[in-house]
């Protein structure tokens, strides 16, 4: 058993996922030890310009690496595991997560070339295991994919239980229930803090089961009587399920459209997580040989993603199926928040095109998070001393401290954190003692951290006004010039509608750069802040547009 | 009377406001006139970068301006109104509206300077006017700006009945009802196609009475301890009204900030439309003399524009009054398609601060629109013998169809129209037939439709991964290199980071170059495409990035 002292004072703060929804990354620190539960990512915001995704800054982790003994995954969502191979490339240490989730890792870093140097280590909701001295358990939780776990650390002043995402689904698709029983005990030995979902604080009741989707996919299956187009999230391994399931009861076999989908189905197939016989699935390029009626395709695409196999499918740039009229497709899954024109823009396509589309209200979607219901009875349950409400906007925090208040907890003890803020408990006291570095890496294409204000800036500008550069070249004697002023724009305006402005504009900066030499003004940064600000005052005068000026100088 | 010959053949379309929200714009059109019912703006789609508004394509009018007779706006909304500064300085035709309608557009030809040179009259729901030929009466509808209407085009085939915005609200705040006694006996006169919104077509039940969010707005008004900030849609002087009642009865004064909303407030107050005495508005400058309960402040930026006045309050760049810990803001909007990021991220910023906030489910905000059973009962009042949905995007164009199937309109009856479709009524019969010239006319700056694809398409490019402007100076006798080449990027990386990439970038062009002169390549577009592959892949092999790479040759 630990000495009481070695954990003595422990700290812990998130480097993702709070005051936003994403990038999860919550870090547990004794004097000797450093873990990190969930490694995720985020899709960009919009005025995040050509940023593919957006991780956490994990600088504190890399300078106390030392220290930094593993990360447990939750569960296998790309928010929550997405970051992994960023991290593994500055500290590699071993990475823990039950089946389904190390598939989808080991996935991620076959990928990045990064598999072999990595320790996996499979745990199940019954594993126990030491970050360091720190020891740690596990208890199950229902979410939109199996495998989701919450996760205890054993500290001597009490347990800190973080619970992942969760809701607790009284029929879950997979029989397996959130383990309330276990809570229960938890609650009873003495929970020091609870870190708790907060995704669906503000929703009042109790979020559907997964298995009342499974219905009303059920239900439009009995009404189709063309093909079936189904999509939703690769992961949602339960749902996939039952739209398998719906498929073999109205003896429809079913194609696997898309590469996500495709690897869901099979890790998920190879891990007995998704029960149905081969001969149910047929290739896609015999789905045409197929009655109408006979027909399923399971797709990607529930976010209305340009290049994804529903969109085109629905476009007719898909080598061997077209969407076509008399087609039923279901889009069982709700947009991320950011992607609702998206779908929007899909619905829109499918019903242009004839297709009947069932998406939305008609019961083929539910939450894989708790709503206020289900956030009360994990409080209740587990009656912490102090509570930090994670996974969430600032308002969602902010609901979820409300219930917490609701629930018994002393409003003093409620902590709504941003990155980077520790909490330390010391003598089962705990109190804010200051921030670590924190905030967003934005990686683009092959660059980690190498995009940053200056460069968004740019990019801003340039996709607002687009730009404008000018050359001219100079006597390197006289100053005199020698070629040019030539301006070329692009993203500005149409050159072939625009040549008297561009014409008057070249003559602004011919007259510009005679006055200077004219009054030996002669450097070069003082004849470029010279030929900007003519130019932009005499474009803004003319387009009141702003573009952006690159004036060059050349000398010969 | 007009002779039924002049009027016989009749053809209805949309040039804006189907497939879509906003930039409504309907046009009627006989063999002799043609008249234009609203004249909408829409704001950008997130894919068109740097513009500021879309308008309509109206090029059919202006190729049929001598036929041309009438614009009638149904009320004041910016996507029915919007666009007529535009169009009023391409043709100039007399411009009907209500009071408030009327008043709205006054000030934005003031703007424009187009004031003097308009026509504008007025009308109510009693006028009859003809364009043309062509006879017109109106009706009243309700919804989320006072003097809405309804119109009817009298064709001796039938009326044709445009609904414009509408609800029908049974406790409406001004006790104007929306006409149901004149739709029922118009619907028995005998309605030939019936145009309708289709805004809240996939929302079962009816829309909650504005009355309701009153209610709603006094809860609040009763709780809060501190200040008062209360923002919706400026136009919507219905509920500004009820937050005027509200602040009155707890013997609060207002301070109005925001230009829109003091616009607003003025010209209803002006018509009769708000009322309230002079002594209950304060300076903003006075706002800090009262006592904290005694403060409400009316604002503009609901929908969380960064320069509004709610965003710049709460984010102190305010010069009179800033949101502080203990203040009360109320939401009463919803965030328009598209703009659910800001509207949250402003939540979340007023919540860190400590202020308390309204929003969302507390019943203070009631839709414009009307849901199902209300368009049901439009349709059952008017039976119409053709139905053409409109104000929407497809799917909901789809679902009001399908109402209309309901209420036993004929399905070949029904028409799902896209921009420029036109629809003729000849004895009593609709075909389609053919499609007159419809789409976005982009506006950034001062310049209407010279932002197209090809500087949408640089726009994105640019705004994904920036540029790199490559200039070198060759020698015109034998091409050799004299200066350069220089390389200087502009949102593609930070150069300071990036400096060995970039020497690497620049011995690469100066390779190719050498390359193409001894192979006697000295074509001007052959160096530069050369340069521009030989740089991009390049670049992309290093940074997974794509870049615009501009090549400029000077030759001295």
């Amino acid at each position: 058993m630990l000495s009481k002292q070695s954990i003595e004072n422990i700290r812990v703060f998130a480097l993702g996922g709070v005051g936003e929804i994403g990038k999860n990354m919550y870090i547990v620190e004794s004097d000797e030890d450093i873990f990190m539960i969930d490694a995720g990512l985020m899709f960009p915001e919009d005025d995040m310009l050509g940023v593919d995704v957006v991780i956490p800054d994990i600088s504190y982790i890399v300078q106390n690496k030392e220290r930094f003994r593993a990360i447990i995954l939750t569960h296998g969502h790309e928010d929550h595991i997405g970051a992994l191979p960023y991290i593994l490339r500055k500290v590699n240490v071993p990475v823990y997560g039950t089946k389904l989730t190390l598939g989808l890792v080991e996935d991620h870093l076959k990928e990045k070339g990064l598999r072999k140097k990595s320790d996996l280590r499979l745990i199940d909701e019954d594993s126990r295991i030491k970050a360091g001295q720190i020891p740690i358990s596990f208890f199950r939780v229902n979410h939109s994919i199996p495998g989701s776990l919450g996760v205890c650390i054993h500290s001597p002043q009490g347990i800190i239980v973080y619970t992942g995402d969760f809701k607790f689904d009284q029929t879950p698709v997979d029989g397996k229930f959130a383990d309330i029983d276990k809570l229960s005990h938890i609650g009873k030995e003495g929970v020091l803090c609870l870190l708790s979902d907060s995704t669906n604080a503000e929703r009042p009741g109790t979020s559907p089961s997964e298995t009342s989707t499974g219905e009303g996919i059920k239900e439009v299956f009995q009404e189709a009587e063309g093909r079936i187009v189904i999509t939703t999230f690769a992961s949602n391994v339960h749902r996939i399920q039952q739209a398998i399931d719906a498929a073999r009861q109205q003896q429809r076999r079913i194609a696997v459209v898309g590469h996500s989908m495709k690897k869901v189905i099979d890790i998920a197939r190879d891990i007995g997580y998704l029960h149905c016989p081969d001969e149910l699935f047929i290739d896609t390029d015999k789905v045409n040989d197929l009655d109408d009626n006979k027909v399923t395709i399971l797709c990607t695409g529930s976010q209305g993603e340009p290049m994804s196999a529903l969109t085109r499918m629905a476009k007719g740039a898909h080598r061997q199926v077209t969407i076509e009229s008399g087609d039923t497709v279901i889009i069982a899954a709700n947009p991320i928040p950011g992607n609702e024109k998206s779908v929007s823009r899909i619905i829109d396509f499918l019903y242009q095109i004839g297709a009947e589309v069932v998406y939305g209200d008609r019961n083929v979607h539910a939450s894989g998070h708790g709503c206020q219901e289900e956030l009360m009875l994990m409080l209740n349950l587990l009656k912490p001393t102090y509570f930090i409400p994670v996974h969430g906007e600032y308002r969602m925090q902010h609901a979820h401290g409300e219930l917490a208040e609701k629930a018994g907890v002393d409003p003093d003890h409620i902590f709504l954190v941003d990155k980077g803020e520790r909490i330390e408990f010391d003598n089962g006291k705990a109190k804010q003692v200051g921030k670590v570095p924190s905030g967003n890496v934005l990686i683009d294409g092959l660059g980690v951290g190498d995009v940053g204000n200056i460069v968004l800036r740019d990019r801003r500008l340039l996709s607002e006004d687009g730009i404008l550069v000018v050359v001219v070249t100079l006597n390197k004697k006289n100053g005199g010039i020698v070629s040019g002023p030539d301006i070329i724009s692009r993203g500005f305006v149409y050159v072939r509608e625009s040549e008297e402005l561009l014409e008057e504009a070249n003559k602004k900066v011919s007259a510009t750069l005679e006055k200077c030499m004219s009054e030996n003004i002669n450097e070069w940064s003082s004849l470029k802040s010279n030929i900007r600000d003519v130019l932009s005052r005499y474009l803004y005068e003319k387009t009141k547009r702003r573009p952006m000026i690159l004036p060059i100088i050349m000398e010969v």
